[in-house]
């Protein structure tokens, strides 16, 4: 019996008369990376050199070409995995990773999300609707501003408040000064209004950076997280979520949309694969052009059962509205997070105000 | 005095009249992420928002925008830096990254290549001459085959033999078997046949295993490593090189082809900044795509003059062979490596006749 392997279909901007012969040099790029005729080892040809499975002319004209790829060549990495996936065909223009599924085995080896839906849900105690959450904003505001900012968020009940994600470790507003102000103020005032908020700080630089801010955060009872794991490498967020089982890392597509993989491969699969709890991707309508099918299907492949893996919580975001609440609860229902950032903000004296609109509508059941 | 700033360009494919406005809404997005006037704080706004310096229209109807960018905001971290050059407007296909210009502080504080092209040649013993390279392909050998290639390479005086970049941990021939086998008999090639080649391991995962990995082959007297920045993170490459003065870092671009940043700043610019002693792209004509005007900026940008930072090593690579030797000599100087894999390995029983073709012809004083 053949060992099972992943299955990665391409899209070829090829003439398709040349679909197949170019599918066939791309099995050879993404596996043995050289000439099979200069090969003598059988089990390498037979195991470890990728297969073309099918290749199918589109109504486009395009192709698309399903390549099964032997699951020893991953390692159980998820560096690796991006690697064998589209490292070297990233080069190649007219090459487009468009879906990716992987065996039974390598989806328990990496395992997915710790908290995924039910667990966010838990930890904010959100049940039965959208979560709620904003970004503290704008990069260069002191401490003392983001903890008034925290406060008046937590007060109108926002689930989570994530760091923007360009916040690092700013010399005018280090990470620990700022985590230590924006956790404190946001259990302050849960325990004021009786809230139960998540404070989310962004991760930044190393693993071994990453796990003492982890480390830090989590003394001040942090529970989750902003990380970009295409800025940061795939491999440092499977490496974390393998060690801090009990808190909750949710994903930023930084310099990860452009890269020619399908967005619902990239944040609907892989980015969950590797252990996102939450996934933020730039909605439809918003400052970034994902279409609306797209979105839905990066929504969808982050809740469909996968493997036994834990759904993750899809984000729409980029420049949403508390005007388009109704909307998003419709397009998404009850197992999603809404991420309102700059459109709160512009409120300014009011933003105590938006801010309860957001939640109230967030709350507010969706009308038939 | 104002601070000293990034300078980064974008290409812009929008209409030539919305090409200002665009260009204002780009600075917001890469520096506050919010609106403008949602902005109490005037030091925010007078420094830590990206500004708009230049809008160029183009022969070709798009745009070239220069934005300046805080360096406060970059915080001398490397997955920081992607991020505020091109983290979220790596999710808007009308924007690209075309160059990046550090002011020196950066510079230092980053401070490049350890080794760069002048320890490259101390490393090797090569002087004067391109210097050779060639990979261990294909994934799936055994530590056997890969030693008796290495020893064949050795021989023929090859300077670099790295691992192919699909080498991770494979069960079938794991990380610490393949460096100890392989490492052992080019020290042993070495004093038979009096050459300096180098064995350079491709590194994987993440930086805790990466630093584990190198600390074990420097144990065996590894002196090169191979590293794939846009898989494992730059921060990564960047805090291993800082760690690791004596030992050169060659830096493959997997995954980082197709990310819409000009080759030449990713590749010539940032891997360089970072610490790359060695840069590998794919040249013209090969399986790959760039053109030779890419080609020759990346080498560029490799080697010139850079606020103090050592030159890398160009390696144009992906699909050369020995007969184009004498044209990258002529496109590349002496100041480069040539870097071929399966060409060579093609030749089967007549590896290592081919092997020292290569090693000759790259030797050969080149004609006027």
């Amino acid at each position: 019996m053949s060992k099972p392997r992943l299955q990665a279909t391409y899209r070829l901007r090829v003439e398709p008369g040349q679909a197949a012969h170019r599918a066939r040099l791309l099995a050879i790029e993404q596996s043995i990376e050289m000439p099979p005729e200069a090969v003598g080892d059988g089990r390498v040809l037979d195991e470890v050199l990728a297969r073309v499975e099918t290749v199918e002319l589109q109504p486009d004209g395009r192709s698309l070409a399903r390549l099964s790829i032997a699951c020893e060549t991953v390692c159980e990495d998820a560096g690796q995995l991006m690697n064998m996936l589209f490292g070297n065909c990233s080069l190649q223009p007219e090459v487009e990773l468009v879906d990716v599924e992987v065996p039974p085995d390598l989806a328990r080896a990496f395992g997915g999300p710790n908290q995924g839906i039910d667990g966010l849900r838990r930890l904010t105690g959100a049940h039965s609707r959208p979560l709620t959450c904003t970004a503290l904003k704008p990069i260069g505001a002191t401490a003392a501003q983001m903890a008034a900012l925290c406060r008046a968020f937590a007060q109108a009940g926002i689930d989570i408040i994530k760091d923007d994600h360009g916040w690092a470790n700013q010399g005018s507003n280090p990470f620990a000064a700022r985590v230590a102000a924006c956790q404190r103020t946001v259990l302050d005032a849960n325990a004021a209004f009786g809230r139960r908020t998540l404070y989310a700080p962004s991760l930044f630089g190393t693993q071994a950076q990453m796990q003492r801010q982890i480390e830090l955060a989590r003394g001040l009872g942090v529970a989750a997280f902003l990380i970009a794991p295409m800025v940061c490498g795939v491999a440092t967020l499977s490496a974390l979520k393998r060690e801090h089982h009990d808190v909750a890392f949710i994903a930023h597509p930084a310099l990860g949309g452009a890269c020619r993989i399908d967005p619902p491969a990239l944040l609907g699969k892989l980015f969950r694969l590797f252990g996102a709890d939450a996934v933020i991707f730039p909605n439809h309508g918003g400052r970034f052009s994902y279409d609306a099918k797209t979105c839905q299907d990066i929504a969808r492949h982050n809740r469909a059962p996968w493997h036994g893996l834990r759904p993750a919580l899809p984000v729409p975001a980029g420049g949403m509205s508390v005007e388009r609440v109704p909307e998003l609860k419709r397009d998404y229902g009850a197992d999603c997070m809404l991420l309102i950032g700059g459109s709160l903000l512009i409120a300014r004296d009011r933003l105590a105000e938006r801010s309860r609109a957001f939640v109230a509508a967030v709350a507010e059941p969706t009308p038939a």
